[in-house]
């Protein structure tokens, strides 16, 4: 099987070809890429010498050739591909935010600027969160070619935290306008997010050794984590979502805070007591059995709390479940390679259900401890 | 003026050394270790050599000869050292949390595992978290010899990042059972407040290239905390602390998320619009007008965000005012040194605040942007 | 067929045990540890969960039910696994330097403090660095069970970035006292290299954001380096090592000045001429010609520098060539991931040439961009 | 006395910024830049608020206040801007390469690509090396208004740690063709060094966790190091340098092999024995005895090995002197802060020395050990 992968000399795209050069199903690759086509993917990354050589092309050669397109590319360039590669009858998996919001046209308009051109593509489009959404996926590709939006890196790794407690109905956050609460996400990620293009705020002097909240209150993440909650409470969900930039390559941290109860408790805190103890016993059970069949998920034992040093490299969405000691707040720390579950990873899960493959399949590295 | 430290061979006793060698009114040091005694700070700091040789003593010695004595010592060692310099008429700078909790000891004991020893020397002692304390603090070395609880460091960048906004009531929480919220500090650490001995937390390898949270809901620091916000509110505040591990050495980040009204929208975020920046500007305003006469305290301008980075080495504390985008809640973010204003630095300021010093003496340092 | 571990709980034992557990011939993993029998693995090392799930057994326990042992255990040990392992009929993988040395004793006893107990174990056994000793490796593995005494670190890289220039008589360095030269190996490694277990050197406070040479010229790689140049250049060649520690997890870039010509040009360098980017490009040549058939060593092409960044995680050494401006020296900088092809990884080749298995198998991954 | 930076918004120049607000001497700053004119320098550079405020201005408004005139600029153009501080009276520091060849214009062009436009300036400048310089810096200040090249970074720690060895004679290194052998300086920088404008080689993820050398055989620096070595041993001395950038911000750290007779040792490495130990300690002493007036090099005792982390932030050159093992060749570590030593530090000293100040005024920041 052929996969194309147009914006393959991004760090998403990159990663793309790096797994996908390791599936077993995939025999080729062809590659576009619009800023440098007519180069090659092993010069702009020469740690794929020996192991990936391939010309870098324009998107319209790929589609013509790929039985699965990945577009890796910024917001507001998948439409067009997506129709390209469905009318060629083969599925387009998009990592940007194009097919993320299906037909709420209106939040995706007020995050990122431009209105749908082509809004019946969200009839043949499904939001590809695996976990969340793998039915929908499943039937769509069952009806033919077909478009995965392919989630955003902190939402992965957010909703992934939060799914089992709203869907099991645990917290009360959103109930009662005034009373329930608020559900927090304060997430922290390796500099990779920012893409490969140099500018300041990713220059090395200046994010080394230092750790720094941004876009804070206004990330373009929140929406599409607010809508993730919402489908898994089954009712909207108020969120607070900050980003930090963190000084490491790879991953996200979520730290979330998903109130219990409404009820607080403002006596000075004490050390977590039995009665703690067995509480957050139970619900990591919770989220144990919630996850018990995803070959992706891993509920961390007790003592173990989720780092993106234990997933580095791998598909991996890392969860430990905690609570403060007044026991009202669930304290789910969550973490992923923001590069692979994040992006490319998540996307080559969603290849495998639309074609058929095992959804483990190519995705079996294991993190790297160091 | 002859400066003592015991416990100069641990991280901020070291820093002690450095900050206090560069003091314009020290001119001598006295150095103590238990562990080290009979080796030369110079021999354990290379980095001191030519600048700072001395002896290391037996803590003893340091009391004997110094006009001030600083203990950079674990829990539960300050109550000897510090009824012997009072004896001796000296002021003690307690960097533990020995001195902390006032005549709260059980809070004390439930947190540290021990009871006091000498309950008494809490009439003679002040928590020295100087924007907080600054008068109680003066007024007790107006009588004397006296001693300091030097705060912690994850409080000291909580704190002062919540103090306007529970001094001038911005926020209701805690003030209704089950309707004002929680208080949340979401805290990033750099190594160096592992200390150090060396430990498989802090070993390069495990810790390097990757964020991690820790102690959830079960740091020390949590009561300290929630005992300052409640100073500040005038109330006891619901409080929920989680302290991460950064791959950096130097630095506390918090992201401090502060409920300000009890209703909450749970409509799909959008982007910050005027009236919310307005808001921001107008409580960014009453921080910066809270905070005008301090002068370690920095009330960043709209559009910076407090991070580690620009604080390194230095004693200040920055602070950024942030809303959530419905407006419910108000985010600040805080930047100390944890070595610096998390510790030592703050102790100088203390030893500056007994002995009439200019508050600034030895701690004018301009953080290094890189 | 069944791996076998002992030492699985180091870094170099966990590093096999992740690439073992996804290499196509092996079907079972057993695992032994002296300090930590009766634990798991996946307890030691949690980035395991849910791929890798297995008993730390007792080392003899491992030698019974093994197709092959690897040990990954401190100088000393390996003699008595290693002839329990051949009695069974197995061979023996050690990655110490118990059999770095063959019958040279005296030197292994200078550097390693300790004589060989079994000294004709050495007639079953071979240095397995198979660009220099495929052919030895193979037929030592026709005879029967044997021992392979798996490449240093440093050595690895050191000497394949040598090995052509010395081989093809590039060099004049040792063939004449007084005159020819030395070689000067100056290599920096990332913290992995020290192991495990936390020690001062290695705790993230001490050794990040600095770069620091130890061990000047006692480096206990000194003689295995010097071993392998004498070999390839079939006369004895003096030899400089300097290792350094630098501020990374994994890596071992060396830079390795080889004396071309007895002549120096003393005056004012002058930027690299035409000339000299002709003999290099037919240095570069030679090179790439060499290591042809190689299918873990890399030249790159002109403009490329060997760098840690190009082979994390895989079993690639990279090389590039320079000289110096005035053509005197050859300057080769080669790198390794010192996990991988400096030890976890050039053992599996070796197990793959010693049964028989395609020489890249298990060992395919795409070295990480990023 | 008002201290004038031009070029105040690069990374050399903020450091100047940062030293000179804490000078003694220095009651104001004016500050200049090309492209920033018109901001501020605390906009730049948020660590300064609360400390430093100033405008960013013309070149031209900073030489006509300013009492002396430091150019932190790309080289080729210092000359105008020299001349026309000469022409006010006021000495000019040149950060830039535009005088340290003094009237070798020839050198200065085949590496820098330009002509001299106003070679007789060099009439009034002198290469500021103090360690090397003092008395010629004095004397020409003693004469009026002068300029001084301040040294490059690399050049600066690779030259103060082979100067002892050579202007004693303990190097046959260039005395005789073809047998005296070549010094080579092997280096690592970091990142900083490559100063504020983002490029891809300074993007965070490409050069973090990765150490790689560059401009091998080719860097500007190695005519300017080749030329203190020759001054210093009173002969041209033929020289190797490569550079290598290192995952962490600030900080040279030169590995220096110096030759010391010309008959090698082809024999299998030994451990270092009591000779070896013996003559590095004769060596040793020779170094401090060599330094012992220089206030900002430090020659380490015993066991301890020249690293970034022990200057960090200070002006400090260390030194460790070492011998391989069969004694022919010195190697010494040096380590500088490129941005203190390695220039805006070392630029003040040349102030320092311009204007009859304590040559330490200013500088006497101890290094932070982490």
């Amino acid at each position: 099987m052929i996969a194309g992968v147009i914006g393959a000399a991004g760090y998403a795209g990159a990663e793309l070809v790096r797994l996908l050069a390791g599936h077993p199903e995939v025999s080729a690759l062809v590659l576009g890429s619009v800023s440098l086509e007519g180069g090659r993917i092993e010069e702009v990354y020469p740690n794929l010498l020996g192991r990936v050589s391939a010309a870098l092309e324009k998107p319209e050669a790929v589609i013509a050739r790929a039985d699965v397109v990945f577009g890796a590319l910024p917001a507001g360039l998948g439409e067009g591909y997506a129709a390209a590669s469905l009318e060629r009858g083969v599925s387009y998996i998009d990592l940007s935010a194009d097919f993320r919001f299906d037909d709420d046209e209106p939040t995706y308009t007020a995050w990122y600027g431009k209105p749908y051109k082509r809004p019946e593509l969200r009839r043949r489009s499904v939001y590809g969160l695996p976990e969340l959404n793998r039915a929908r996926i499943k039937a769509l590709a069952a009806q033919g070619a077909c478009i995965v939006g392919n989630p955003g890196c902190y939402p992965t790794g957010a909703s992934l935290g939060a799914y089992p407690a709203l869907a099991r109905g645990l917290s009360g956050a959103g109930v009662r306008e005034g009373t329930g609460g608020v559900i927090i996400v304060d997430s922290a990620s390796g500099v990779t997010g920012g893409g490969r293009e140099p500018q300041r705020s990713f220059h090395f002097s200046e994010c080394f050794d230092s750790l720094a909240p941004y876009k804070v209150g206004s990330h373009r993440h929140s929406p599409e984590i607010a809508r993730n909650l919402a489908k898994m409470a089954g009712r909207p969900v108020p969120l607070i979502f900050t980003p930090h930039l963190a000084p490491m390559n790879r991953g996200i941290q979520s730290t979330i805070y998903i109130p219990l109860t409404a009820g607080w408790d403002a006596a000075a805190p004490r050390p977590p007591g039995a009665e703690i103890v067995a509480k957050t016993a139970g619900i990591r059970e919770l989220y144990a059995d919630f996850y018990r069949d995803e070959p992706f998920v891993r509920v961390l034992p007790e003592g173990a709390v989720a780092s993106t040093g234990r997933v580095r490299h791998s598909n991996f969405c890392d969860i430990s479940v905690h609570l403060d000691p007044a026991g009202s707040t669930l304290i789910v720390a969550s973490a992923i390679d923001n590069m692979v579950k994040g992006a490319a990873g998540q996307a080559i899960q969603n290849m495998n259900l639309l074609l058929g493959y095992a959804e483990t399949a190519g995705l079996m590295a294991i993190p790297a401890s160091f």
